[in-house]
Protein backbone atom coordinates (compact mmCIF):
# COMPACT_ATOMS: atom_id res chain seq x y z
CA UNK A 1 0.00 0.00 0.00
CA UNK A 2 1.30 3.18 -1.20
CA UNK A 3 1.89 6.06 1.45
CA UNK A 4 1.14 3.97 4.61
CA UNK A 5 4.66 5.21 6.09
CA UNK A 6 7.24 2.81 8.22
CA UNK A 7 4.60 0.21 10.35
CA UNK A 8 5.94 -2.30 13.06
CA UNK A 9 3.90 -4.31 15.13
CA UNK A 10 5.59 -5.31 18.85
CA UNK A 11 3.21 -8.52 19.77
CA UNK A 12 3.51 -11.95 20.64
CA UNK A 13 2.07 -14.95 18.99
CA UNK A 14 -0.06 -16.03 21.55
CA UNK A 15 -1.34 -12.99 22.95
CA UNK A 16 -4.93 -12.51 21.81
CA UNK A 17 -4.46 -9.28 21.92
CA UNK A 18 -2.12 -8.85 19.09
CA UNK A 19 -3.93 -10.95 17.58
CA UNK A 20 -6.92 -8.71 17.09
CA UNK A 21 -4.42 -6.08 16.07
CA UNK A 22 -3.21 -8.33 13.50
CA UNK A 23 -6.79 -8.97 12.15
CA UNK A 24 -7.74 -5.53 11.83
CA UNK A 25 -4.29 -4.70 9.90
CA UNK A 26 -5.46 -7.83 7.36
CA UNK A 27 -8.35 -6.46 7.09
CA UNK A 28 -7.08 -3.44 5.98
CA UNK A 29 -4.75 -5.34 3.23
CA UNK A 30 -1.50 -3.36 5.32
CA UNK A 31 1.24 -4.79 5.56
CA UNK A 32 3.74 -4.32 8.34
CA UNK A 33 6.73 -5.68 10.31
CA UNK A 34 6.17 -7.96 12.98
CA UNK A 35 8.61 -8.29 15.25
CA UNK A 36 7.92 -10.91 18.01
CA UNK A 37 8.94 -9.95 21.76
CA UNK A 38 9.91 -12.20 24.63
CA UNK A 39 7.62 -10.78 27.38
CA UNK A 40 9.68 -12.55 30.21
CA UNK A 41 13.00 -10.71 28.88
CA UNK A 42 11.71 -7.36 27.93
CA UNK A 43 13.85 -5.66 25.76
CA UNK A 44 14.12 -1.92 24.97
CA UNK A 45 12.12 -1.46 21.94
CA UNK A 46 9.10 -2.40 24.50
CA UNK A 47 9.99 -0.65 27.16
CA UNK A 48 10.85 2.69 25.24
CA UNK A 49 7.68 2.52 23.24
CA UNK A 50 5.03 0.85 25.97
CA UNK A 51 7.05 2.70 29.45
CA UNK A 52 3.12 2.44 31.22
CA UNK A 53 2.07 -1.02 30.50
CA UNK A 54 5.21 -2.49 29.12
CA UNK A 55 2.92 -4.57 27.32
CA UNK A 56 2.18 -5.89 23.45
CA UNK A 57 0.84 -5.17 21.28
CA UNK A 58 2.57 -1.56 20.58
CA UNK A 59 2.33 -0.77 16.73
CA UNK A 60 4.85 1.59 15.45
CA UNK A 61 3.95 3.82 12.61
CA UNK A 62 6.11 6.49 11.52
CA UNK A 63 7.92 6.23 14.95
CA UNK A 64 4.95 6.92 17.28
CA UNK A 65 3.53 4.06 19.05
CA UNK A 66 0.20 3.41 19.89
CA UNK A 67 -0.41 1.44 22.70
CA UNK A 68 -3.75 -0.79 24.21
CA UNK A 69 -5.32 -3.33 21.52
CA UNK A 70 -9.00 -1.23 21.16
CA UNK A 71 -7.33 1.89 20.57
CA UNK A 72 -5.18 0.22 18.39
CA UNK A 73 -8.01 -1.30 16.52
CA UNK A 74 -9.77 1.88 16.10
CA UNK A 75 -6.19 4.25 15.48
CA UNK A 76 -6.07 1.79 12.57
CA UNK A 77 -9.75 2.31 10.99
CA UNK A 78 -9.62 6.11 11.41
CA UNK A 79 -5.89 6.25 9.29
CA UNK A 80 -6.82 3.84 6.62
CA UNK A 81 -10.78 4.96 6.65
CA UNK A 82 -10.88 5.22 3.23
CA UNK A 83 -9.74 2.00 2.51
CA UNK A 84 -12.99 -0.90 3.00
CA UNK A 85 -14.04 -2.47 4.99
CA UNK A 86 -14.67 -0.14 7.74
CA UNK A 87 -13.83 -1.87 11.24
CA UNK A 88 -16.18 0.39 13.55
CA UNK A 89 -20.12 0.89 12.35
CA UNK A 90 -20.85 4.05 10.72
CA UNK A 91 -23.95 4.81 12.99
CA UNK A 92 -23.10 6.16 16.11
CA UNK A 93 -25.60 4.17 18.27
CA UNK A 94 -24.04 0.75 16.65
CA UNK A 95 -20.46 1.95 17.72
CA UNK A 96 -21.71 2.84 21.31
CA UNK A 97 -22.75 -0.24 21.37
CA UNK A 98 -19.86 -2.18 19.69
CA UNK A 99 -17.88 -0.21 22.01
CA UNK A 100 -19.70 -1.40 25.53
CA UNK A 101 -19.93 -4.72 24.12
CA UNK A 102 -15.92 -4.65 23.42
CA UNK A 103 -15.27 -3.33 26.80
CA UNK A 104 -16.88 -6.25 28.66
CA UNK A 105 -15.41 -8.72 26.08
CA UNK A 106 -11.79 -7.44 27.75
CA UNK A 107 -12.81 -6.47 31.44
CA UNK A 108 -15.28 -9.96 32.12
CA UNK A 109 -15.47 -12.34 29.58
CA UNK A 110 -11.21 -12.25 29.42
CA UNK A 111 -10.65 -12.81 32.71
CA UNK A 112 -13.81 -15.09 33.29
CA UNK A 113 -11.45 -17.58 30.86
CA UNK A 114 -8.25 -17.12 32.36
CA UNK A 115 -9.40 -17.75 35.29
CA UNK A 116 -10.41 -21.43 33.47
CA UNK A 117 -6.50 -21.70 32.41
CA UNK A 118 -4.96 -20.69 35.37
CA UNK A 119 -7.20 -23.18 37.65
CA UNK A 120 -4.57 -25.37 39.55
CA UNK A 121 -6.66 -28.08 40.52
CA UNK A 122 -10.11 -30.31 38.66
CA UNK A 123 -12.09 -28.54 41.83
CA UNK A 124 -11.06 -25.13 41.31
CA UNK A 125 -11.10 -25.07 37.24
CA UNK A 126 -15.11 -26.40 37.26
CA UNK A 127 -15.96 -23.34 39.67
CA UNK A 128 -13.89 -20.90 37.31
CA UNK A 129 -15.79 -22.40 34.31
CA UNK A 130 -19.59 -21.93 36.19
CA UNK A 131 -18.72 -18.37 37.04
CA UNK A 132 -17.55 -18.25 33.01
CA UNK A 133 -20.68 -19.23 31.69
CA UNK A 134 -23.08 -16.27 32.31
CA UNK A 135 -20.45 -14.03 30.89
CA UNK A 136 -20.55 -16.62 27.61
CA UNK A 137 -24.29 -15.73 28.14
CA UNK A 138 -24.17 -12.29 28.23
CA UNK A 139 -22.71 -12.54 24.70
CA UNK A 140 -24.66 -14.60 23.27
CA UNK A 141 -27.13 -11.58 24.13
CA UNK A 142 -24.82 -9.44 23.15
CA UNK A 143 -24.74 -10.56 19.66
CA UNK A 144 -28.83 -10.94 19.40
CA UNK A 145 -28.33 -7.35 19.88
CA UNK A 146 -25.69 -6.03 17.64
CA UNK A 147 -25.65 -8.67 14.73
CA UNK A 148 -30.16 -7.50 14.02
CA UNK A 149 -29.85 -11.48 13.07
CA UNK A 150 -26.68 -10.93 10.11
CA UNK A 151 -23.93 -13.10 10.65
CA UNK A 152 -21.86 -11.09 12.38
CA UNK A 153 -21.50 -9.02 15.56
CA UNK A 154 -21.19 -6.39 12.80
CA UNK A 155 -23.70 -7.26 10.70
CA UNK A 156 -23.20 -8.85 7.11
CA UNK A 157 -19.18 -8.82 7.87
CA UNK A 158 -16.86 -9.59 10.19
CA UNK A 159 -15.92 -5.39 12.45
CA UNK A 160 -14.82 -4.44 15.35
CA UNK A 161 -16.89 -6.25 17.93
CA UNK A 162 -16.16 -9.64 16.00
CA UNK A 163 -12.53 -8.69 15.95
CA UNK A 164 -12.85 -8.24 19.95
CA UNK A 165 -14.54 -11.16 20.87
CA UNK A 166 -12.88 -13.52 17.77
CA UNK A 167 -8.98 -12.64 18.94
CA UNK A 168 -10.35 -15.07 22.04
CA UNK A 169 -10.87 -18.26 20.29
CA UNK A 170 -8.10 -19.56 19.63
CA UNK A 171 -7.50 -19.76 23.86
CA UNK A 172 -10.69 -21.27 24.42
CA UNK A 173 -10.38 -24.03 21.34
CA UNK A 174 -6.91 -24.94 23.04
CA UNK A 175 -8.54 -25.08 26.58
CA UNK A 176 -11.15 -26.90 24.84
CA UNK A 177 -7.88 -29.26 23.95
CA UNK A 178 -6.06 -29.39 27.04
CA UNK A 179 -8.95 -29.96 29.27
CA UNK A 180 -12.18 -30.63 27.63
CA UNK A 181 -14.05 -27.51 28.15
CA UNK A 182 -16.48 -25.89 26.03
CA UNK A 183 -16.87 -22.29 27.37
CA UNK A 184 -18.60 -21.66 23.91
CA UNK A 185 -21.04 -24.75 23.50
CA UNK A 186 -23.56 -25.14 20.99
CA UNK A 187 -26.70 -26.32 23.46
CA UNK A 188 -26.03 -23.78 25.75
CA UNK A 189 -25.38 -20.72 23.40
CA UNK A 190 -26.46 -21.51 19.75
CA UNK A 191 -26.16 -18.35 18.05
CA UNK A 192 -23.10 -17.39 19.33
CA UNK A 193 -21.41 -20.66 18.80
CA UNK A 194 -22.41 -20.65 15.23
CA UNK A 195 -21.16 -17.17 14.87
CA UNK A 196 -17.65 -18.52 16.76
CA UNK A 197 -17.84 -21.13 13.47
CA UNK A 198 -18.80 -18.65 10.88
CA UNK A 199 -15.46 -16.34 12.75
CA UNK A 200 -12.77 -19.43 12.27
CA UNK A 201 -14.15 -19.56 8.71
CA UNK A 202 -13.75 -16.27 7.66
CA UNK A 203 -11.25 -14.70 5.63
CA UNK A 204 -9.75 -13.06 9.03
CA UNK A 205 -10.34 -16.55 11.22
CA UNK A 206 -8.35 -18.53 8.41
CA UNK A 207 -5.49 -16.46 7.55
CA UNK A 208 -4.51 -14.68 11.21
CA UNK A 209 -6.34 -16.78 14.24
CA UNK A 210 -3.36 -19.26 14.79
CA UNK A 211 -3.49 -22.83 15.59
CA UNK A 212 -4.78 -23.91 18.58
CA UNK A 213 -2.00 -26.02 19.03
CA UNK A 214 0.97 -22.53 19.87
CA UNK A 215 -1.44 -22.30 22.96
CA UNK A 216 -1.52 -25.43 23.84
CA UNK A 217 2.45 -25.38 23.99
CA UNK A 218 2.84 -21.66 25.23
CA UNK A 219 0.45 -23.39 27.85
CA UNK A 220 2.98 -25.98 28.77
CA UNK A 221 5.88 -23.81 28.24
CA UNK A 222 4.14 -21.37 30.87
CA UNK A 223 3.23 -24.53 33.08
CA UNK A 224 -0.34 -24.07 33.13
CA UNK A 225 -0.66 -26.93 31.53
CA UNK A 226 0.79 -30.27 32.03
CA UNK A 227 -0.13 -33.67 31.04
CA UNK A 228 0.14 -36.54 32.78
CA UNK A 229 1.79 -38.95 29.84
CA UNK A 230 4.63 -37.72 27.75
CA UNK B 1 -31.37 22.65 20.16
CA UNK B 2 -33.69 22.11 17.42
CA UNK B 3 -33.84 18.06 16.33
CA UNK B 4 -32.12 16.78 19.43
CA UNK B 5 -34.53 14.30 20.18
CA UNK B 6 -35.70 13.19 23.19
CA UNK B 7 -32.53 12.92 25.57
CA UNK B 8 -32.59 11.31 29.33
CA UNK B 9 -29.64 10.89 31.17
CA UNK B 10 -29.69 8.53 34.68
CA UNK B 11 -27.08 9.26 36.89
CA UNK B 12 -25.92 10.07 40.14
CA UNK B 13 -24.92 13.53 41.70
CA UNK B 14 -21.61 11.97 43.06
CA UNK B 15 -20.36 9.88 40.29
CA UNK B 16 -17.47 10.77 38.58
CA UNK B 17 -18.27 8.50 35.55
CA UNK B 18 -21.43 10.27 35.32
CA UNK B 19 -20.31 13.73 35.83
CA UNK B 20 -18.25 13.44 32.90
CA UNK B 21 -21.22 12.63 30.24
CA UNK B 22 -23.09 15.76 31.90
CA UNK B 23 -19.66 17.93 30.92
CA UNK B 24 -20.02 16.60 27.62
CA UNK B 25 -23.43 17.10 27.42
CA UNK B 26 -22.53 20.65 28.76
CA UNK B 27 -19.59 21.52 26.08
CA UNK B 28 -22.19 20.65 23.25
CA UNK B 29 -24.78 23.01 24.28
CA UNK B 30 -27.42 19.71 24.91
CA UNK B 31 -30.33 19.74 27.30
CA UNK B 32 -31.33 16.18 28.49
CA UNK B 33 -33.66 15.42 31.54
CA UNK B 34 -31.57 14.22 34.45
CA UNK B 35 -33.10 11.28 36.13
CA UNK B 36 -31.47 10.98 39.92
CA UNK B 37 -31.09 7.18 40.26
CA UNK B 38 -31.03 5.15 44.05
CA UNK B 39 -28.18 2.89 43.20
CA UNK B 40 -29.21 1.16 47.20
CA UNK B 41 -32.38 0.19 45.50
CA UNK B 42 -31.97 0.29 41.29
CA UNK B 43 -35.31 1.18 39.76
CA UNK B 44 -37.09 -0.32 36.52
CA UNK B 45 -35.25 2.36 34.20
CA UNK B 46 -31.86 1.61 35.33
CA UNK B 47 -32.22 -2.26 35.61
CA UNK B 48 -33.89 -2.25 32.26
CA UNK B 49 -31.72 0.06 30.42
CA UNK B 50 -28.23 -0.94 32.04
CA UNK B 51 -28.67 -4.70 32.32
CA UNK B 52 -25.83 -5.73 31.99
CA UNK B 53 -24.25 -3.60 34.49
CA UNK B 54 -26.90 -2.11 36.58
CA UNK B 55 -24.71 1.32 36.85
CA UNK B 56 -24.69 4.99 36.10
CA UNK B 57 -24.60 6.63 33.58
CA UNK B 58 -27.27 5.72 31.33
CA UNK B 59 -27.57 7.65 28.44
CA UNK B 60 -31.13 7.10 26.73
CA UNK B 61 -31.64 8.83 23.97
CA UNK B 62 -34.85 8.30 21.61
CA UNK B 63 -35.45 5.60 23.57
CA UNK B 64 -32.41 3.77 22.88
CA UNK B 65 -29.94 3.21 26.04
CA UNK B 66 -25.88 4.02 25.89
CA UNK B 67 -24.32 3.02 28.89
CA UNK B 68 -20.37 3.17 29.70
CA UNK B 69 -19.19 6.87 30.38
CA UNK B 70 -16.45 6.77 27.93
CA UNK B 71 -18.66 5.16 25.31
CA UNK B 72 -21.43 7.83 25.84
CA UNK B 73 -18.61 10.49 25.74
CA UNK B 74 -17.80 9.43 22.42
CA UNK B 75 -21.36 8.99 21.22
CA UNK B 76 -22.09 12.21 22.04
CA UNK B 77 -19.52 13.82 20.38
CA UNK B 78 -20.17 11.52 17.30
CA UNK B 79 -23.89 12.70 17.13
CA UNK B 80 -23.37 16.04 17.74
CA UNK B 81 -20.74 16.07 15.63
CA UNK B 82 -21.43 19.42 13.32
CA UNK B 83 -21.64 21.34 16.85
CA UNK B 84 -18.05 23.10 18.09
CA UNK B 85 -16.38 21.98 20.27
CA UNK B 86 -14.93 18.21 18.91
CA UNK B 87 -14.38 16.35 22.34
CA UNK B 88 -11.84 13.85 21.17
CA UNK B 89 -9.04 15.46 18.75
CA UNK B 90 -9.07 15.40 14.96
CA UNK B 91 -5.52 13.57 14.95
CA UNK B 92 -6.46 9.49 14.48
CA UNK B 93 -2.67 9.45 16.61
CA UNK B 94 -3.61 12.19 19.18
CA UNK B 95 -7.36 10.62 18.88
CA UNK B 96 -5.15 7.15 20.23
CA UNK B 97 -3.12 8.64 23.02
CA UNK B 98 -6.06 9.99 24.15
CA UNK B 99 -8.30 6.80 24.35
CA UNK B 100 -5.28 5.48 25.61
CA UNK B 101 -4.75 7.39 28.74
CA UNK B 102 -8.64 7.83 29.11
CA UNK B 103 -8.38 3.47 29.83
CA UNK B 104 -5.62 4.60 32.18
CA UNK B 105 -7.49 6.33 34.48
CA UNK B 106 -10.19 4.47 34.63
CA UNK B 107 -7.97 1.74 35.23
CA UNK B 108 -5.43 2.73 37.17
CA UNK B 109 -5.88 6.39 38.50
CA UNK B 110 -9.55 5.71 39.53
CA UNK B 111 -9.27 2.00 41.54
CA UNK B 112 -6.27 3.96 43.10
CA UNK B 113 -7.59 6.94 44.70
CA UNK B 114 -10.80 4.61 45.71
CA UNK B 115 -8.26 2.67 47.66
CA UNK B 116 -7.64 6.30 49.24
CA UNK B 117 -11.31 6.90 50.28
CA UNK B 118 -12.08 3.17 51.41
CA UNK B 119 -9.72 2.41 53.66
CA UNK B 120 -10.09 2.03 57.31
CA UNK B 121 -7.63 3.20 59.08
CA UNK B 122 -4.73 6.09 59.21
CA UNK B 123 -2.13 3.24 57.81
CA UNK B 124 -4.09 1.87 55.38
CA UNK B 125 -4.78 4.81 53.96
CA UNK B 126 -1.11 5.99 54.01
CA UNK B 127 -0.16 2.70 52.17
CA UNK B 128 -2.94 3.58 49.38
CA UNK B 129 -1.80 7.10 49.03
CA UNK B 130 2.19 5.66 48.35
CA UNK B 131 0.81 3.54 45.71
CA UNK B 132 -1.46 6.24 44.30
CA UNK B 133 1.34 8.95 43.79
CA UNK B 134 3.10 6.61 40.90
CA UNK B 135 -0.20 6.70 39.06
CA UNK B 136 -0.55 10.55 39.01
CA UNK B 137 2.58 10.88 38.41
CA UNK B 138 1.71 8.84 35.27
CA UNK B 139 -0.83 11.58 34.59
CA UNK B 140 2.01 14.47 34.63
CA UNK B 141 3.40 12.55 31.82
CA UNK B 142 0.45 12.30 30.14
CA UNK B 143 -0.45 15.78 30.18
CA UNK B 144 3.28 16.74 28.86
CA UNK B 145 2.82 14.44 26.16
CA UNK B 146 -0.69 15.15 25.55
CA UNK B 147 -0.99 18.72 25.43
CA UNK B 148 1.93 20.26 23.39
CA UNK B 149 2.67 22.76 26.67
CA UNK B 150 -1.13 24.12 25.55
CA UNK B 151 -3.27 24.75 28.83
CA UNK B 152 -5.40 21.45 28.47
CA UNK B 153 -4.61 17.60 27.33
CA UNK B 154 -6.46 18.34 24.54
CA UNK B 155 -4.60 21.35 23.62
CA UNK B 156 -6.16 25.01 23.96
CA UNK B 157 -9.47 24.50 25.10
CA UNK B 158 -10.37 21.19 27.28
CA UNK B 159 -11.34 17.82 25.76
CA UNK B 160 -11.83 13.85 26.13
CA UNK B 161 -8.80 13.45 28.04
CA UNK B 162 -10.04 16.76 30.37
CA UNK B 163 -13.30 15.40 31.18
CA UNK B 164 -11.91 11.57 32.05
CA UNK B 165 -9.30 12.64 34.37
CA UNK B 166 -11.25 16.00 35.37
CA UNK B 167 -14.63 14.28 36.98
CA UNK B 168 -12.13 13.01 39.37
CA UNK B 169 -11.24 16.25 41.07
CA UNK B 170 -14.95 16.15 42.98
CA UNK B 171 -13.46 13.44 44.91
CA UNK B 172 -10.19 14.48 45.53
CA UNK B 173 -11.14 17.82 46.48
CA UNK B 174 -13.40 15.92 49.05
CA UNK B 175 -10.84 13.83 50.25
CA UNK B 176 -8.22 16.60 50.84
CA UNK B 177 -11.16 18.26 52.81
CA UNK B 178 -11.97 15.22 54.61
CA UNK B 179 -8.83 13.18 56.05
CA UNK B 180 -5.90 16.04 54.85
CA UNK B 181 -4.85 13.95 51.52
CA UNK B 182 -3.46 15.70 48.83
CA UNK B 183 -3.65 13.50 46.01
CA UNK B 184 -2.34 16.47 43.16
CA UNK B 185 0.21 18.05 44.73
CA UNK B 186 1.82 21.09 43.08
CA UNK B 187 5.39 20.08 44.65
CA UNK B 188 5.17 16.88 43.57
CA UNK B 189 3.15 16.93 39.95
CA UNK B 190 3.75 20.69 39.43
CA UNK B 191 2.34 20.47 35.58
CA UNK B 192 -1.02 18.58 36.62
CA UNK B 193 -1.79 20.56 39.87
CA UNK B 194 -1.65 23.91 37.59
CA UNK B 195 -4.05 22.10 34.78
CA UNK B 196 -6.16 20.76 38.03
CA UNK B 197 -6.89 24.59 38.70
CA UNK B 198 -7.09 25.81 35.51
CA UNK B 199 -9.92 22.82 34.93
CA UNK B 200 -11.38 24.06 37.75
CA UNK B 201 -11.80 27.47 36.02
CA UNK B 202 -12.82 26.55 32.74
CA UNK B 203 -16.36 26.85 31.94
CA UNK B 204 -17.43 23.39 32.33
CA UNK B 205 -15.57 22.72 35.25
CA UNK B 206 -17.25 25.70 37.43
CA UNK B 207 -20.63 24.90 35.78
CA UNK B 208 -20.58 21.08 36.24
CA UNK B 209 -18.23 19.99 38.39
CA UNK B 210 -20.35 20.04 41.88
CA UNK B 211 -18.70 21.30 45.33
CA UNK B 212 -16.73 18.73 47.11
CA UNK B 213 -18.99 19.29 50.17
CA UNK B 214 -21.55 17.06 48.12
CA UNK B 215 -18.81 13.95 48.16
CA UNK B 216 -18.20 14.78 51.64
CA UNK B 217 -21.63 14.05 52.65
CA UNK B 218 -21.67 10.84 50.42
CA UNK B 219 -18.87 9.88 52.45
CA UNK B 220 -20.78 9.80 55.45
CA UNK B 221 -23.96 8.37 54.43
CA UNK B 222 -21.99 5.66 53.01
CA UNK B 223 -19.79 5.87 56.60
CA UNK B 224 -16.31 5.84 54.39
CA UNK B 225 -15.82 9.23 56.35
CA UNK B 226 -16.72 9.54 59.82
CA UNK B 227 -16.11 12.64 61.61
CA UNK B 228 -14.65 12.32 65.18
CA UNK B 229 -16.44 15.43 66.52
CA UNK B 230 -20.00 16.03 65.32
Amino acid sequence: MAGQGDLKLLGMLESPFVIRVRMALHLKGVSYEYIEQDLSNKGELLLKNNPVHKKVPVLIHNGKPICESLAIVQYVDEVWAATSPSILPANPHERALARFWAAYVDDKFFPAWLGILKAETGEERDKKMSETLPVVEQLETALAQCSNGKAFFSGASVGYLDLAVGCNLLWLDAMRKMFGVVVIDAARTPVLAAWADRFRESDVGKEVLPDADIAVEYAKKIQVYRPASK
